[in-house]
């Protein structure tokens, strides 16, 4: 009917799951600032997804045959969940720059991409302390900070549209370069919903 | 105080609701397949959607009025709302389309339309499968299929999206076909949603 | 290890948010109504957006201080989490409004945005009923009416964007207009989503 792991297991999953994220994000910051090579840069950062896929793939399975969890099932499998969503928005931020055939980043989209791999440097040092829920103070501060980082990276969003607008008459572009903003922007909302997630099973196990 | 239902009456409107997308998804794939009487299609929709309001309406109401519910209170209420947001999702295209004065539609949304069709129907599956959750495997591994279909969905719509950008050179209508579009892929993010939902309940109960 | 507050303290601090987003939304409906001393007035939302803020922040210390809470922890973090986003979204309009350089608003903004002060309004009336959770009959309707208003809202986007492709030939103009409408019906969907959690606590608890 279920079997008991050793709880750790869980916790291996979820940093394996937050050091690829954070694998996959520094790729995409090479991806941006090295406008070479893109199609075999695309075809690593494919591959780190799939990666992605199986930890959470093997991370519910694991959920499915143990008993008794170390924390909630709904946050273990919201917290995966949440975590490869991120993934898969760093994919297709990389994957829609080559599709759509954008020219070298500029400094705005370079910059809104400095902002994510920041929020998911957070991410990657939360998520370990959830081995060790006694001291709640030092993931809620990483918390309030991915917070933090996702209102800058709102703001580096809104002033790297702004300058769009500004600088490029050609609509087409326009709108391609504006999509490709708002699916980094949409990775950086998730680092906060993991955050969220961190931060509502911290309160409730503190 | 509260009165015990049959535990089948929560199954039954689930069951209902779930019927009731697949009908609304059938209908828009021959919406976009074929382009004549759209108004009237349009209202046909409509009144599917109107269904669906008053299902989960329905569900709410017995919710509120029943001591003990079959599945945790909280994922009934998530499953009836992120059903309902499917079906918003369908009629959303839809009326876009009229709206929008889009011509007929071409390949490529006829294929993400079908993608969406086939994870509606997924779930359509999946979901008579709650009342009896004690062999999980068969709604889990529909979950997965619905996970692999929302990626492929997420593929086909920056496929369609990007050959948008090759043909069409009239930004305005640009972005007219990619709302749609993103439309669609967003009915597709929430049939994954509701695979969430379920992935949640199953491993809750199992 | 945890202490145990006057359970108002929460309820407190619930409608205080409720306010303070209703604050927001009014001066937002200034904003858009009277299209002067743009900066000024943006430079109180930003005030308003950080009493948010720090609201969410408050709950949040408490919910980690706190032993038992009157409702449950995490049911406490969406609802803050969810307003903060309503208010989040009132500052990103006017921001983008200022940013963009758009010209006054027109009709159909403007009706957006009241559509917008009303799923609002009946979220801050909403709210301070979870006191008294033993009469659920008036919140639920509550929840009902917002559900009607985003619907409405949705029903009003667009027809604002039918009406913008077809006044407006200038794709970088519809382009930034049409941002600024789907942010403010993104507001309108956190009441949705607001109204949710309401809704879901109520049926938790009645």
């Amino acid at each position: 009917m279920g079997f008991f792991p050793k709880p750790t297991e869980f916790f291996d999953l979820f940093e394996k799951a937050a050091n690829n994220i954070l694998h996959g994000a520094r790729l995409l910051d090479d991806f941006v600032s090295n406008h070479v090579d893109l199609e075999e840069k695309l075809k690593k950062l494919e591959d780190v997804e799939h990666v992605g896929d199986q930890i959470t793939h093997d991370t519910i399975e694991l959920l499915n045959k143990t008993f008794i969890t170390p924390i909630d099932r709904e946050d273990i499998h919201s917290l995966v969940s949440e975590m490869d969503d991120i993934l898969d928005l760093i994919y297709g931020t990389a994957n829609r720059i080559v599709l759509y055939k954008v020219p070298a980043p500029g400094v705005d989209m370079k910059k809104v991409v400095k902002s994510l791999v920041r929020a998911v440097e957070e991410v990657s040092k939360a998520v370990p302390r959830l081995r060790n829920m006694k001291k709640p103070e030092m993931i809620l501060a990483q918390c309030i900070e991915i917070n933090r980082l996702e209102n800058e990276a709102d703001e580096a969003l809104r002033m790297a549209i702004s300058n769009l607008f500004e600088r490029e008459t050609d609509a087409i572009k326009v709108i391609k370069e504006k999509e490709i903003l708002e699916t980094l922007e949409s990775a950086t909302d998730r680092c906060e919903d993991v955050a969220n997630v961190l931060e509502g099973i911290v309160l409730k196990n503190a």
